[in-house]
Formats: C-alpha cells, sequence, structure tokens
C-alpha cells in the first residue's frame, strides 16, 4: 500500500540543483479588480490608481497600476517555480523604466546569473515587461537550501 | 458661493517643498486574510505563506508573510503621504534582514536623504520594521513634480 501523498510537496529545487541560465517565468493581466484589493490590503490608496479622472492633476496623462503589485510578479516566480518554495529573499533591487497601465498583461520573468556556493547565494536577473517593454528590471539575490530541514537533523 | 471641492486633491508636497530629514511612517498588521488576498491577486501561492503546516517542510520554523506585501508598505508612505501622490518611483533597492511572521503588526518609515535639484531627483531612506526589529532596509529613488501637469501649460 502506497502511503498518502504529502498534502503540499515541496516544488522547486535545492541549490545543488540550479545553475546559471535556467529561466523561469510569469505572466499575469493587472485588472481593476486587483488594483482595488492590493489598495485595500497594502493601504496604498492612491487616486493615480484608483480614480480615472485623477492623473491629469498630475504629471501623469493616464492612470498607472501600483509598482509593487507589479514588481510581486517577480517574486511568484522566485517563491513558487525556480527556485521554489524553500528560498529565502536576501535583496531585491527594482529599477522602475515605464508605467504599467491598469489593464496591461505582465510577464515577469527570472534568469539565474549566478550559483556561489562559498556564499551559499543564488543571484538572478529579474525582468517585468509590458509587450516588448521592460517596466521593471533588476536583480535578486536568494538563499537557497540545500535539503529539506527534516533530512538536516 | 464656493467651489465644489476636488474630489480628490493632491495629497503630498511637490519637489520644492520637500528637505532632507523629512519623514513620515505607515503601520499596519499583517494578518492571514491580507496574505490569502495577496497570493490571489499576485499568484504567488506559496504553502509557506498559506499553510502552517508546511515551513517544517523547509529551512524555515514557521510561516512567513510575503516580502512582497511587507515593501508594499514603504510604497503606501511613498504614493500616499511623502512625497505623496504625484511622485514616480525610479528605484526601490530592498535589503531583507529577517521574516515577517503572518500577524505581525510591520512599521514602514522614509526619510528624505537627498533633494538633488539637478537631477530633480529625491533619495530616502526606507525601512520596515517589526518592534524594533528591521526587517527591511535600503534606498529609494524618485522624481517628485514640481507643479500639477494642469499648470505646466
Amino acid at each position: 500500500m502506497n502511503a498518502l501523498p504529502e498534502a503540499n510537496d515541496i516544488r522547486g529545487y535545492y541549490f545543488k540543483d540550479l545553475s546559471v541560465g535556467m529561466t523561469d517565468s510569469y505572466a499575469k493581466a493587472i485588472n481593476k479588480t486587483n488594483s482595488v484589493l492590493f489598495a485595500g490590503i497594502s493601504g496604498h490608496v492612491n487616486p493615480i490608481q484608483l480614480n480615472e479622472e485623477f492623473p491629469t492633476e498630475t504629471m501623469l496623462e493616464v492612470s498607472i497600476a501600483h509598482d509593487m503589485l507589479t514588481t510581486s510578479f517577480i517574486s511568484t516566480v522566485l517563491g513558487t517555480e525556480l527556485p521554489g518554495h524553500g528560498c529565502i529573499y536576501l535583496r531585491q533591487d527594482l529599477h522602475f523604466f515605464a508605467p504599467v497601465r491598469p489593464s496591461d498583461p505582465v510577464h515577469s520573468q527570472i534568469t539565474i546569473t549566478d550559483v556561489n556556493a562559498k556564499k551559499i547565494r543564488v543571484y538572478a536577473d529579474t525582468v517585468c515587461r509590458v509587450g516588448e517593454t521592460s517596466v521593471v528590471e533588476e536583480e535578486a539575490s536568494l538563499f537557497v537550501p540545500n535539503r529539506r530541514k527534516a533530512d538536516a537533523a
């Protein structure tokens, strides 16, 4: 008789399984519901994101999406796909190149650029694109375990 | 007879009104509802945040909050208080020092460190604390307009 499957298997990679050039991505369209919910849970209730009539009061011409909602899609890839569940965020540098509009489809991609065995650190290029335009770029630094805690004793 | 008030007045500061040392903050406790909603809108559905039984499968010992939910509180201060509504994010560097637990109260604070008139850039120290512990630190770089678009013609 087989054992019951684990309710949540670890998805992703251990440190030893990672190598330079591995890449993964996540895509999602921002929408009004996302923006309203994000405003509520973050407290970022800014009419630039929430009131389409407001941006002309500022230097912007149109409503934009919350930058931190866009960049959350980077952490989605890191935390759920590559490296995956066990990784721990150490740094994330974000360079914003262009605004994202409230209905834009955002494509986030991470590519591993360095696997440093001495420091037990993984570095990755992180980018969000809308179409061919890079809207957010920069680098992430992560700790990735080499085994399950249960196996480390 | 007075004119009707604007539905959304601009809240915050123009570039010329900012100076080094100005500071503002926002505090909010992470909770389970926030985490579940954030997972849904970001796609970051990781059992480390969502299943309290899971973290022992990893190197972590307890559930943690989404890092990008914690750091969103920095953008809340920047976008709604200081500099406020009209500012545009150029860079945000994030250094994660300690995990945030799902019910932790997070206190985010930003302090202006440089107002560069030549580049029309504002730089700010950005920090999130849980109690006395810094959980996220680093720097933001922003563009802040000097007047309303409507007045710039």
